[in-house]
């Protein structure tokens, strides 16, 4: 299995054309986009093309926003804009905000990112939907090369327990997200009783690797050589777990 | 960056010499070790050679261990086994028992583990000291091939908020398991706030994909050309959260 950086991408702008541009970078670079390969888009990249960036200086803090931003020193449009991303505030301390955004991902203030934004003022969103910008992306790809791929969103996160962020799925298209090998038969004939592997959740890490590893941003990568379960209507809100079903908190 | 899966290793037995192992199965298939390779070999194969198995027919399961497997339909013998290796319980509920381990992991089960064990009545544990055993492996390698590697032993974790489980680092040597990036700027010289990438959770998660993906067991893999930054006295338990630093619980 091979994870291959795409370099020598721009610095995308709202309109352009992601699948066209990766399918460009990765023929220049001599790694031509072929069938099977899973792209993994990191989400500030996605979001900047649907133009999911607001200036916050045209943002009216609510009273909430205010009181929230003077107790932390934070911005108070930047915590309005948190506040609007989100359905739920999970936990506040320390400054950081834990919230379920609108699309039910528990995470730091609500993905707003105030890096990888050209001008102080701008912070960049969560895409509105990233399993559809993923499936607008994979289709994007069969229409130019006609090659069949699986297309990955991530985004940083934080996770409790463990120190340190990973990236995770936020938008899937064309792979299942959770490999079921309940029932599977493992080296001894006995068979799993639980097996559900996050695989978007690892192949997202797994191109974090090099993503986040050049100095100058690399957004996206492809995975080469995962034998991935194909799927027509992948959802990475099936990555989400019901909080009545969490055994952990 | 390549992701290698190490394929025909024998199945282990206590005292078995895994760098050995690991060092002939990976020259044979003809992708003997490099320097600057890491090296992911999942707990069950560490502690299978470290003698890590306990036979439940030799348990005596105490009262509490009793009480337990007779309201959740458990074996007694093996609840026993997964209260010796806590020293927490976190939680139970519907026949899982989520506990913190002697060495500070909290995963489900004390990380005892029933599949993959010859024998219906065996057992294995996670290693002692994970972090001991990479080292080892690392030094047996150095000492074998001179080559420098780093070393990781992995463990299949489920995790809060999340359906499914990944792959995580439980044991680490050679390498720093969170690559701390607070102080870098960003694409456009910001200076990141937040960033400690758990590096070595995605190395596991990565290596995960090749190594879960065999329908007999692999146990092990090599990830090649990650730039990772060499330490000589890494503990994956800097990978646990302290409790009062936890924002999402």
């Amino acid at each position: 299995m091979q994870i291959i950086p795409i370099e020598g991408l721009p610095i995308i702008n709202s309109g352009d054309n992601i699948a066209q541009l990766i399918h460009d970078a990765a023929r220049k670079q001599g790694t031509p986009i072929k069938d099977r390969d899973v792209l993994v888009i990191t989400h500030v990249f996605v979001s900047r093309a649907e133009g999911e960036i607001v200036n916050l200086d045209t943002i009216t803090p609510s009273e909430l926003a205010k009181s929230i931003a003077l107790q932390y020193d934070k911005d108070p449009a930047l915590v309005e804009v948190v506040l609007r991303e989100s359905k739920n505030i999970i936990r506040m301390s320390e400054g950081r905000m834990i919230t379920e955004t609108t699309h039910g991902f528990i995470c730091a203030n609500s993905g707003v990112d105030r890096s990888n934004v050209p001008g102080e003022r701008n912070a960049v969103l969560l895409p509105r939907d990233p399993d559809k910008s993923a499936a607008t992306i994979r289709e994007e790809i069969k229409r130019l090369i006609n090659c069949d791929v699986a297309v990955i969103v991530s985004d940083t996160n934080g996770r409790p327990l463990r120190v340190g962020e990973i990236n995770v799925a936020i938008g899937v298209a064309g792979l299942q997200p959770i490999r079921d090998r309940r029932g599977e038969k493992d080296l001894f004939g006995y068979v799993l009783k639980v097996k559900q592997t996050a695989v978007a959740d690892e192949l997202a890490s797994a191109a974090e690797l090099v993503i986040g590893q050049a100095d100058e941003g690399i957004p996206a990568a492809i995975v080469r050589g995962y034998n991935y379960m194909k799927s027509e209507n992948a959802k990475a809100t099936q990555l989400i777990r019901p909080k009545e079903l969490d055994l952990f908190v």
